[in-house]
């Protein structure tokens, strides 16, 4: 069984997701960046911990066959399925207001942390501490000794699947930055497709 | 005015860093890795983020000049001295129960996030959230491509200092990894010396 919905620019939903189930993110345009992120559906103190994930992964980024863990180094998610080139995330913060005042922006702006804690909050899940997310098809070339954030190199339609391990909230934020080229040179957020399937 | 103290073989210690001093901590046998944190003396929900630290660093690891921050991305730390080969990471998580129960070691085993959170209560600053550390003289050469760790290139006698640029509560916590080469090949965890300098 599958459901599927348009995750909206610059927004951000969490929604249950068993073990078992599979997550599908279309790149619709191809340029906009996902934050995700993964919490255990009976206690949102354990969380999918990009630093837990390292150390027993098989690749310095995460690539098809990472198993993400929580703090506490349980299975929450494999990365089952990319057909984009491959440039994902997993060093960097998510955006938050001061990310846009340092940059210039000094009124409200939409950014993935808030999108967190409102939509988790939402699920009846608050939570309080923002932790570092995937940051799906953004490209952050820190391997090469870059710590630049570049426009996606993924493609209009390029799709991850991630299956669910164990019983999940996840959340996902349609990465709102407009005032550098993460979600492409022309720095316009857009609409990503969100599938669930059973 | 200094201060001076030993940092016991598998303990942790936490203690206050008003703005303006300055820790050293010097690698007395050259193998001892120090997991080290900070966080806001006002707030012990601010503490130092790696992922945040990254997205305003210079260099994709930690080096001289290297300004940590928080997860409010406020300055904490600064980067000023470094007599090792310049091999810390902070890509990985501290060590913790689970860890040691994965290498086989099913017993209680001392562990930098335990030793973290005694540490803070102990300063009557309690946590439960255990951020990813700075993990100084840790030679995880993860820009590499490599996701393994191993013996530290540091030396005897080699120091690292860093500036508080607030006011801070610091926890140091030295490694107890016996069971894998990260403290050396010898698989010894030893001493350290930490001088507060005002």
């Amino acid at each position: 069984m599958e459901s599927t919905f348009t995750l909206i620019a610059c927004t951000g939903r969490a929604f249950y997701l068993g073990e078992g189930a599979t997550l599908r993110i279309v790149n619709t345009f191809g340029t906009q960046v996902v934050d995700a992120w993964a919490f255990n559906a009976n206690d949102s103190a354990e969380f999918m911990s990009m630093e837990h994930t390292r150390v027993h992964a098989p690749s310095p980024i995460p690539v098809k066959g990472t198993v993400f863990r929580s703090n506490k180094r349980q299975p929450m998610l494999e990365f089952i399925h990319d057909t984009s080139p491959g440039d994902h995330d997993w060093f960097f913060a998510a955006c938050d207001q001061v990310r846009y005042e340092i940059l210039g922006h000094t009124d409200a702006h939409a950014n993935c942390s808030d999108n967190l804690k409102n939509a988790m909050a939402e699920t009846g899940n608050p939570v309080t501490h923002v932790p570092c997310p995937l940051n799906l098809f953004e490209n952050a070339p820190l391997l090469s000794g870059d710590t630049g954030i570049y426009p996606p190199t993924s493609r209009p339609g390029d799709s991850v699947e991630l299956a669910a391990l164990a019983d999940l909230i996840v959340c996902l934020s349609a990465c709102p930055q407009d005032m550098a080229d993460t979600n492409g040179s022309d720095r316009l957020p857009k609409d990503v497709e969100v599938t669930i399937i059973r």
